[in-house]
């Protein structure tokens, strides 16, 4: 391997061959990935879950994670979000020419790790690479298949007076984006959230059943944009309670700084569950068994008042509506 | 919608609900979609064909096809080569800011037709933006799900005596991408052979079940490099003949000019079979029954002689060993 990655890497030929060979194969070793075909054949299953995401956070280095754990997070997530156990993924590099080898070593060395911590296995892939200046550094896209475990889980199964969960404090990845990306502007410790939400997802599910309708994790457009999505049918409204929402102080210190809204704010390892309210203690309670759940609450409920929106209630008792945002809080942030 | 994708439609906020919404989800309406989840839940079968591939050719616009038709071919084209029948795409698409809105609606059109000729629905999907000039107009990822029909296809199966076949002319569409990106040097018409083979690959499989060993389609590294991988284990070696090669003449004059060899040069429409000597004659036949397999013909044989190498006769009699290139003759081909 040569100290950067140059377009003859992308050509299909030798020094393709010698990346994935060297590379790629080796942190990634499971049966179905030896053959290198380009296609991997997997065992199935009567219902599975599929799902796709790309990541173009900037920069690909950041407090508590990189590129390579958010993309196995990622699909990870969305897939035990929709009540699937994650089972195998695909793994897509669009590099920019020049992109340093031990870079690349170091998110594939991250991907293996948390995939690995995910129950997952990498079975197919795909490496291309793009002249300088038509990238940045490294784009991945990850799909993922998971089996089916927790049937039924929809926004159309949310009733008036269920309760509204998250499984920690939010706004924790995006706002250590945001630091990393001004470090001389803001000096301050921060780790992403950024985590696989399998076994607390199954667990969930498990335990609840039909009681919890509804898991998702707040990425892109936070806690707000999530719970907008929930009652985009028109049928319900939502009502959170600033005073119980778990935020991390300085991620309440930083997004004062550089004009964040923590509840805009992506999460990468948290999940929103919506319940049963007599089940909402018992499913607080899983979370907490996980350390990534611990600080885990209910934080507000379904409501038939204000059909369409979401009502964030301040601790004197004012309320005030949270849309979505039309455009974008923080771009680039997964 | 706006005439040019900003960054706020990458934000998932209101803009990416619009962008998804108004110009994804109708062109691509299928049930699994409807509830824009992250992940989307599908019928699964025991042995599941599993594949991904990104798209960054440049220009995204070429003859015979675009960016869009192309990564729905390339991906129904790995599953169906591995022996599967093509059910399911994921679809992500990372876009640069400034992008034209009506090149999108264009490219999305594409994508919707192949996908109803190839007969797989997109169940997912992910949109990114990247700022300007951290991108090249438009990348694609797709994965795919098939069922598996035709099991055990293999390199590890080619044996000594076995028929190498080609369904059609070689290098079509690297040929006219490099026309498209060179219109002021070279005046031809041309067109890309890119088209899903998934109904020829199943016939194929259906017809000569065990007799058939391997299929692949020859993209990046074309011809040579795909029957180079064949023989990497060192077992046996291939010798084809020069004058059984479907080239198109065209493909053959803008090769000379541009310094390319075309053996070399991508197909997005062709596939290699490897199968039994006494049934090469009712493969191509099976072949010659689809229009995109009208110049199917059988261009050589596996040897014992010169194991791990690919020998290419001319029709002097002489030979030439042809390796895998070491690097690019074509970058940002498919």
């Amino acid at each position: 391997m040569d100290n950067f990655i140059t377009l003859d890497y992308g050509s299909g030929g030798k020094k393709t061959s010698a990346l994935i060979s060297d590379m790629i194969v080796p942190l990634l070793k499971n049966d179905a990935l030896s053959e290198l075909g380009d296609g991997a054949v997997i065992d199935g299953a009567e219902k599975l879950v599929y799902s796709t995401d790309s990541f173009v956070v900037s920069p690909y280095f950041f407090p508590g994670g990189d590129i390579g754990k958010l993309s196995v997070c990622g699909t990870v997530n969305d897939i035990s979000m929709a009540g699937g156990e994650p089972k195998y993924l695909s793994l897509a590099f669009i590099i920019e020419e020049g992109f340093p080898t031990a870079d690349l070593q170091r998110i594939i060395d991250s991907i293996r790790l948390t995939a690995d911590r995910a129950g997952v296995k990498v079975v197919t892939g795909d490496t291309k690479v793009v002249e300088r200046g038509r990238g940045d550094g490294i784009y991945i896209n990850t799909s993922g298949i998971g089996f089916l475990r927790t049937p039924s889980l929809s926004p159309r199964m949310i009733r008036e007076g269920d309760a509204v969960i998250v499984s920690g404090t939010v706004g924790d990845h995006g706002t250590a984006v945001m630091l990393a990306r001004n470090e001389n502007l803001v000096q301050a410790e921060l780790k992403s959230d950024c985590a696989p939400l399998h076994e607390m997802a199954l667990k969930l599910g498990e335990t609840l059943s039909g009681d919890l309708r509804v898991m998702r994790d707040p990425t892109r457009g936070g806690l707000a944009t999530t719970l907008n999505e929930f009652i985009e049918d028109g049928r319900l409204g939502i009502e959170i309670h600033e005073k119980d929402i778990p935020v991390d102080p300085t991620v309440n210190m930083v997004s004062e700084i550089l004009g964040l809204d923590p509840y805009y704010t992506a999460c990468e390892g948290r999940l929103i569950a919506v319940t049963d309210p007599a089940r909402a203690e018992e499913a607080v309670s899983v979370l907490r068994g996980f350390e990534d759940g611990k600080n885990a609450a209910v934080i507000g409920h379904i409501t038939a008042d204000h059909p369409g929106k979401l009502v964030i209630r301040t601790p004197m008792g004012g309320g005030r509506i949270a849309a979505k945002l039309a455009g974008a809080q923080l771009p680039r942030i997964c």
